[in-house]
């Protein structure tokens, strides 16, 4: 097992909605900044990958949000690897307030794809052992609960 | 049982990204503009509801992204409630092409606020009441599949 | 002279701030958006200019905002060409309230490009005569003022 | 005369469109940042203005794109006050990437506003005072043309 990877990110004033909390559709931008983290230190960049003749595309997403974040804060963005499938990498994320307060969640399902196809495609060796130090324990069973939970 | 609440939308040259498609964040934006809509059907406007004391916050969300949609397609997107909890409401989302074809999908689920303490509360009558004509059933048990499908 | 091309969007809830008002970026997405309009109206489509191995860039942006616009108001969108170059377009935009106010108002010039070089190069003769019909008197000189207006 | 205040901030992913470059749009959004470290240098923070009774809004903005910046870009963001006005500031921004090649620049002007009445007040000295160490000359008399410039 290895372990998350963290990257912190400041919320724009324009993110922020008439509550005055970040709007939800920004939050898997945020998720998208750690995927980005993940492929940089996983094989030099996102870009290195695109080279490499092989792109990754979002299959499927699910957010949990926990507690609102609002404008100026500094959130830290943990991604850590829970699967990886002969075509697709799943990893989950989450987003915490500088006092450590989780909040907001996510798992998130990409399919590795040929860039000049778009047909999907195994996951190369090279790519595989690159995300190897990322890989973590997937979300505790309660989280993994079928549809969105219900009061 | 009542009927999806329809409206389309037209995709805008800066929602695409590299991929030439539709950034995956914006789909959230997407489906909440057909929370916009319900709204709307349901007690004549989101300022309506709020003007009553209540607001409505995102809880939870997932999304399946199924194919790509593409610069200035038009899409139609639809909206059903399936479930009216006691201080919850889960919506089932879906955009598709023009020609019909399925792009994504989703479940949300939202909690009733009040609009000052941001507490939750529970549905009014009125909001109840508001609601019932856009009822439809859940998305099917496979759909519903636990965590995000593996390859 | 012919008149300006007009279409309508609805302001969505992400795009409006803290201060319960558009964001100010979102006003280039707006105008944007007149943009793809026009294209459809001068040639059938941004798609279609695309196709015929041209495209355009942003090269300059002139904003005013007026008055605020709220979530779900119903903007008219107005654009008209000022100017055609050798290689660029100058269009006027504006941003009005249902009830007829002026919101925000702007210029862009856009410069034609080879799609596949990315260099300047000259209006053909088609996309000349497609934007015929949308020519319009330049804003007035007190609206083209040097710098921005000091109070 | 003092200097510019500079920051940091990497281009994401959702943020790049078709062309592979930064939607315009988001040059505002960016210069908005410079803003919200601007007023964290003059008063503490943009918070710590709202908390005195006053805010800003933007009332007109300026931008010339100069190169493209691309995904996963540092771009480096200087802002200079270059007026101070009875109840306006004006600021010249410029986008920079890593390799000190000028991107987008800009001329912002913002209106102090009474929080509550959101009416036009007189800047307090306060805020002057913290402004101070940021102002820089204006652009050139070149960069201050009249009209967008035509070809």
């Amino acid at each position: 097992m290895g372990q998350p990877l963290v990257h912190t990110l400041r919320v724009r004033y324009g993110e922020c909605d008439l509550q005055g909390i970040v709007f939800n559709a920004h939050y898997l931008s945020y998720f998208d900044t750690s995927i980005t983290e993940l492929w940089r230190a996983a094989c030099g960049s996102y870009q290195a990958m695109l080279d490499r003749g092989v792109d990754i595309v979002l299959a499927e997403a699910r957010l949990r949000f926990r507690a609102p974040a609002r404008f100026d804060d500094e959130l830290t963005l943990a991604i850590g690897v829970t699967h990886i499938g002969t075509t697709s990498v799943l990893t989950h994320h989450t987003a915490s307030s500088s006092a450590g307060e989780l909040v907001a969640e996510g798992e998130l399902r990409h399919v590795l794809v040929d860039r000049a196809t778009v047909v999907k495609t195994p996951l190369p060796d090279w790519l595989r052992d690159g995300l190897e130090p990322w890989r973590v324990a997937g979300p505790t069973t309660s989280g993994r609960s079928t549809a969105p939970a219900q009061d």
